[in-house]
């Protein structure tokens, strides 16, 4: 298995790892792969892969690795046990964690040698390689610039800077965001159900008001970055009332509005601290005080 | 002051009575105004409108008349105290509260020989009359087809049922899932400033993330409907391990992960229940359960 410009090797075929390798070959481009539980590989050594029989022996055959693993401990576990085989490899790491994992990683690889390029992954594994799917890289640029025809074959890709943490700071807080967004669907729901509406029929009605207070988070962001919090539309205090009238609801509904009570706890510190007529765009503020 | 059927009454004048009955008066429309504090009608009269000294004087002057007070206590006090001058008047109450409250006031608008129709106005005071305001009614639909012509002068209107709780069941559920969306997007800004990223930097991508997952919330609120949560491509498993990778992040970035553990307890609990290869959509159980 000789080292070509044209090779790339995918180290874990976990179900990311197992889209990305079968998407690359997909398009004709020799794969080597490699996974702990070698069974894994199979399918795709079937499809045309090369199985490595170790992590080092993968890593070696090819310029372009990339890394797919649990978290951020396997993938530093992994890349430790190859050691120097890293020396000269472009290493794409799109294994989730946060931004201190990624650069820690990036310290590690030039440390021997290596360049390194993180990536978050914007896809289910079903979408890598469509117009579904997208990816944001930060670290070493010209990683990104040199393999950027193979790599867009996964997913649209967004270079973000030269912190390899940048890729994983957006991505968890990104993620925090979408968990939030649950949260506050999976409350709607609960209590239309106990008011006698369907989620099916609600749904509809609040992704267009989500998507109506679209504007104002955009607002609100502008506000957040100046730390200029005068002048909104919508202040504290108006939300205190407002989100204490949905909890008082949601208890008469008996939908205990557990996932509520934090949010106000956010907007009553600010106001507590004599900012009631600022936008509750300030409750930001509120994670600050308490780190 | 006569009461002709093109006349309309307004009661309560704080920033959505007073928009509403700006409204009216921008369309020609005769107007009697009503507040606690008559100081709020001067302005409102300098634009042609007619002051009542009392409630029940501004109930008798017209056929149709809004209600936008202060909340559902305020709302039932002052027209407890108008009694028997709300007879053969609708009552069109765009007060916010919880479906029950709504319920409540039909069953006494009733009782006292009105018709009684609620409104939830998703609109701030300055869009009340734009594109930009729609209202969702329930309750007396012939209230809703007699009065159409002029409600729909103050949004976009929907009439939902004949249940008077309905719009508020839906108004409340909606709001509660803009205040989780809020909670998630205040988390992710708070996370990216930490990890070195601006709101204003982050926040298009998370939007157009969240928007991407609306389909997502379409699916579950089908598999909720239904009651089946199986294979779906979300598990609780899956999205265990992933919250906990976002809270671990969030801690390690000095940012209170606290909006969000409320959201893991409700993945949580059902895991413990044996569900986790269940969709993530089943966590509205917990909600029942804690019930
Ligand atoms: N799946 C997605 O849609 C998606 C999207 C964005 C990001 N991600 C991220 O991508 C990463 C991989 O996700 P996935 O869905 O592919 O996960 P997965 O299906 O659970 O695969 C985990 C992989 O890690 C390997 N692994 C686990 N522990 C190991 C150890 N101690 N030593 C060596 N290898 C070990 C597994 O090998 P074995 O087969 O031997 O167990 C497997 O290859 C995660 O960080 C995930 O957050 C996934
Ligand atoms: N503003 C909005 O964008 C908006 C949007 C949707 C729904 N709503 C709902 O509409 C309702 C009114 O909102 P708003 O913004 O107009 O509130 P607001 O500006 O605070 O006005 C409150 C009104 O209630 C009156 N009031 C308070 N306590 C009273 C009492 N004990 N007796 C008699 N009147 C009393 C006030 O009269 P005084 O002037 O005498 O104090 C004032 O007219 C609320 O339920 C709100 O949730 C508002």
């Amino acid at each position: 298995m000789s080292t070509t410009p044209d090779r790339v090797a995918v180290i874990g075929l976990g179900n990311l790892g197992h889209a990305l390798a079968e998407t690359f070959l997909r398009q004709g481009i020799p794969t080597t792969v490699w996974n702990r539980d070698a069974a894994k590989a199979d399918a795709l050594v079937a499809a045309g892969a090369t199985a490595a029989a170790t992590a080092a022996e993968a890593i070696e055959s090819s310029e372009l690795v990339l890394v797919a693993l649990l978290d951020a401990t396997v993938a530093r576990q992994v890349l430790t046990t190859a050691g120097d085989a890293v020396a000269g490899r472009a290493l794409v790491n799109v294994t989730s964690g946060g931004p201190e994992d990624a650069r820690e990683l990036a310290t590690w690889a030039a440390e021997h040698g290596a360049r390194y390029l993180h990536g978050a992954v914007y896809a289910v594994p079903q979408t890598i390689g469509t117009a579904g799917s997208s990816i944001s890289y930060s670290g070493a640029q010209d990683v990104h610039r040199r393999w950027q025809p193979k790599l867009d074959l996964l997913g649209k890709g967004t270079f973000l800077g030269a912190d390899a943490g940048l890729a994983s700071g957006y991505d968890v807080a990104i993620l925090a965001g979408m968990y939030g967004m649950i949260g506050g669907f999976l409350h709607a729901t609960a209590m239309a159900s106990a008011a006698g509406v369907r989620a099916t029929e609600l749904t509809p009605m609040l992704l267009s008001w989500l998507a109506d207070s679209f504007p104002a988070l955009t607002t609100f962001a502008e506000e957040i970055d100046r730390g200029g919090y005068t002048g909104g539309e919508s202040s504290l205090a108006m939300n205190q009332a407002g989100l204490s009238t949905i909890i008082r609801a949601s208890r008469a509904l008996d939908v205990p509005p557990d996932t509520l009570l934090p949010i106000k706890d956010l907007i009553d510190r600010q106001i507590a601290a004599g900012h009631g007529a600022a936008s509750l765009s300030r409750a930001v503020e509120s994670f600050r005080s308490a780190a």
